[in-house]
């Protein structure tokens, strides 16, 4: 029920992802059942083994304070899809709905994992000659400390390896500049955190703004202000270069021209549009939570979902538990 | 003698400028006499009255640690142009050198204005549409207070409109929301503070990454490193969007095709390459200073002095001792 276009686009979504996959996930459909049921009717579509509609009579509005709705809205699509992950009768949790709700009630109700204090949203950026560059944390958390962009690091890079298969993936700090002196207190402090993980993670040290769309590093860690700051500023330039080739094609009448430009729009959304890519997983619950744009189509939501898929058979989650402990440890010898 | 390109593209930037403007200012170019003799008579140009060469016989280089070189090369380009300005002897700074060096030396050397605590980095980003949003600090500041954004958005605000002749321009703060409840700690501060200016300056709230490209803002407040991080990533987006477009205008023969490819590059160079935009005024200091990018090429320079001599003759530095009077008598009375 979350998202500018939910329902229709979200069982249309859901509906693409099941055409399209030989795996025999099933698709459990959280929310109001008559609206689902018109939507699937309307894509001469209906309930089966594997699409199956689990009732939730509540929805909580884009614009609600995510903590009171998580409070006063216990059966909502996102509170119950949380819950269901929670109980073992599902293995993953998508919404395109409310952010800030998604993330309390994954951390509430999923809870966070051993030794992580704060949950962070991992947003995928695609970059020059192919593939993405995951940036954690993406708008979670405004006020961080140093330690936890240390957790940031160890989930970022642990998803980084597990689920988009990149192996030993550089992990890069945020900051103003490559030198190590470069960046605020926070910064510096979890730059010497960050260093002491080595060699569980391969920390090549600070990054800056620009070398996110470059394939100069494959996790950005930062705090979640920076991190949405750096997010919505990309989409605004690329958004920006989207209008300015699109304001182009319609005053071309040429259809040779109008053909070549048409191809460029192509690989323009595939860059700049974030919509496209599914979703965001949220990094350091117990469970896999992933957090679709308010704007995600049918085919951003089929994206997701397949995304979600993936998380969960790459073992992702176990690999986590182990990094996490493991870091302890060491971290317990040390002390 | 700072820049990537320097002294060649410094030497013909002053030219280009000098040849291009009716007005009779005159150009100093400081460095080392030779390297810079040698400039000229390979354009085909000479000293004259108003072209003449000052001499600084050190060279502070791009990675240099600023506050050492400062120190120890009082002799430099950079520092003798800012003390050329503390003397009198000339109404603006600019240099496409070491970022920091140029900062510290504005700083000292001319100090601080009356009231303010730091100086401010000023980017100007094209936006749709045309015209430019200002972001105050892009990066002389990593760890700010409120105070200091505070101060960011009256200098920004009195520049915007001074400098760039925009009427009571629409002041807005950096965070991952537009509710006041987003932000950081520091920001919602600053919020309390920027609301307080009212009327000296038009605060509408909180912005996000994305509006800055979206003409819905003109002074963007934040601190250094948000600013950087930005800033950056904007570039970093932008040259994305002009390698593609490249790689396909590589591929493309039909001369029609070519034409209309080449005038939305222009487009995008315009709107993406922020070094064409001259350089980034240093808000806060007692004199006009200007960073131009390390890579600005003679166009960049040519736009950079132009846009030096604006500030000098808009009468902006008189109008921000103003501004920064009034606010501290208002605020001595409300104490």
């Amino acid at each position: 029920m979350g998202g500018d276009y939910a329902p229709a686009e979200i069982v249309r979504g859901a509906l693409d992802y099941l055409y399209g996959t030989e795996e025999l996930h099933q698709v459990l459909l959280v929310g109001v059942p008559e609206r689902i049921h018109a939507e699937l009717a309307a894509e001469n579509a209906r309930e089966s083994e594997r699409l199956r509609i689990v009732p939730a009579l509540q929805i909580i509005e884009m614009d609600e304070h995510p903590m009171e709705a998580f409070r006063e809205k216990r059966d909502s699509s996102i509170v119950v899809c949380n819950q269901l992950v929670r109980k073992g009768e599902a293995d993953a949790a998508f919404s395109a709905g409310n952010t800030g709700a998604m993330m309390v009630a994954s951390t509430l109700v999923l809870e966070l994992l051993e030794g992580v204090r704060r949950a962070g949203i991992a947003a995928m950026l695609p970059r020059e000659n192919g593939g993405y560059t995951v940036v954690v944390d993406a708008g979670a958390n405004v006020d961080c400390r140093a330690k936890h962009l240390e957790h940031f690091a160890l989930l970022g890079s642990v998803f980084n390896e597990k689920v988009m298969g990149i192996e030993n993936p550089r992990v890069g700090l945020l900051a103003n500049g490559e030198e190590p002196s470069k960046g605020n207190e926070m910064t510096r402090e979890a730059f010497v955190l960050l260093s002491a993980l080595h060699p569980r993670i391969n920390f090549i040290g600070n990054v800056e703004g620009n070398h996110v769309t470059e394939n100069r590093v494959d996790v950005v860690v930062c705090d979640g202000l920076v991190g949405n700051v750096l997010l919505k500023g990309a989409e605004g330039v690329g958004r920006l270069a989207i209008s300015i080739l699109k304001q182009n094609m319609e005053t071309t009448t040429d259809p040779e021209t109008l053909s070549r430009m048409d191809a460029v729009m192509a690989q323009f959304r595939h860059q700049f549009d974030y919509s496209e890519h599914g979703g965001a997983p949220l990094l350091g619950v117990n469970g896999v939570s992933i957090i679709a744009h308010g704007r995600s189509d049918r085919r951003a939501i089929a994206n997701g979902i397949r995304q979600a898929a993936r998380a969960v058979q790459s073992g992702y989650l176990e690999a986590v538990r182990i990094a996490l402990k493991e870091t302890r440890l060491k971290q317990g010898q040390q002390e």
